[in-house]
């Protein structure tokens, strides 16, 4: 994956999503598409963790398949998932603090963070156990680094 | 995209989720998760539609960016979302069809059809309006060819 390729992934458009493009209707697919990608990484790194935490056995081609999915959603441009009006406060059933479109840059940059996360977890995966634990915490820092101060608890 | 992570991508995994690996939890999980990058994919056609149709200005980056989406969902192995139990008939929210189940082979070489015309549409989205109106027949096509037999009515 080209640098490029990295910059333009994840959430870096989000500042596209400042302008009031979307009628209520598609507020809810918003919501629908962007918890489905989360529970699609979720899935992923079920598959990856269960791996780092031994309670399951370490399968580079399994490993990797997972971490190329978890790149995958990470590089693409996910700008139109997030617009105005689609914080916890004016939707249903969402978690999204209004925070997030208050702080675009902290979220671009931990978006950013979270790519390369992703990246390091897509060469790790394959090579062996102690790699991919290693990755884990990144991956998994960057995750939270996110969820932390921009999810309302369940 | 080279052609054998074009090969490994889309529902080609889907025969390993005959094997019933995921408790009930997991269904409501897989199913979320594949409807949400259905609706990914539907806002992202719908950016490209827009323009086929003239309803929005041709805009050769924003589709490029809308195919290139498109592309990096149906290059991911989403084996996982489709388990067993995950039908229509056993599952709530969902109008997949048992027939999936039934017919791997056919539900496989329509997913290489819907990874070959995404890939099509990612070289002709920033060509030009021409190039991308005759890279949407081929994309809508592709995603109708499974939709119809194996999707249940609204």
């Amino acid at each position: 994956m080209s640098m490029s390729r990295i910059l333009s992934g994840g959430l870096l458009g989000l500042a596209l999503a400042a302008t009031p493009a979307f009628a209520d209707g598609h507020i809810d697919q918003a919501i629908k598409a962007r918890q489905g990608l989360m529970q699609f990484y979720a899935m992923n790194l079920g598959v990856l963790g269960a791996m780092a935490k031994g309670e399951r056995d370490y399968d580079a081609a399994a490993a990797t398949a997972a971490a190329a999915n978890i790149a995958a959603i990470a590089g693409t441009d996910q700008s139109m998932l997030w617009p105005q009006g689609s914080d916890e406060m004016s939707a249903d059933n969402t978690r999204a603090l209004p925070d997030i479109w208050e702080n675009f840059a902290d979220v671009s940059a931990k978006s950013d963070d979270m790519v390369a996360a992703a990246a390091a977890m897509e060469t790790a995966a394959g090579t062996d156990l102690a790699s991919l634990q290693e990755a884990m915490k990144g991956l998994g820092g960057a995750c939270g680094a996110c969820h932390k101060p921009y999810r309302a608890p369940e």
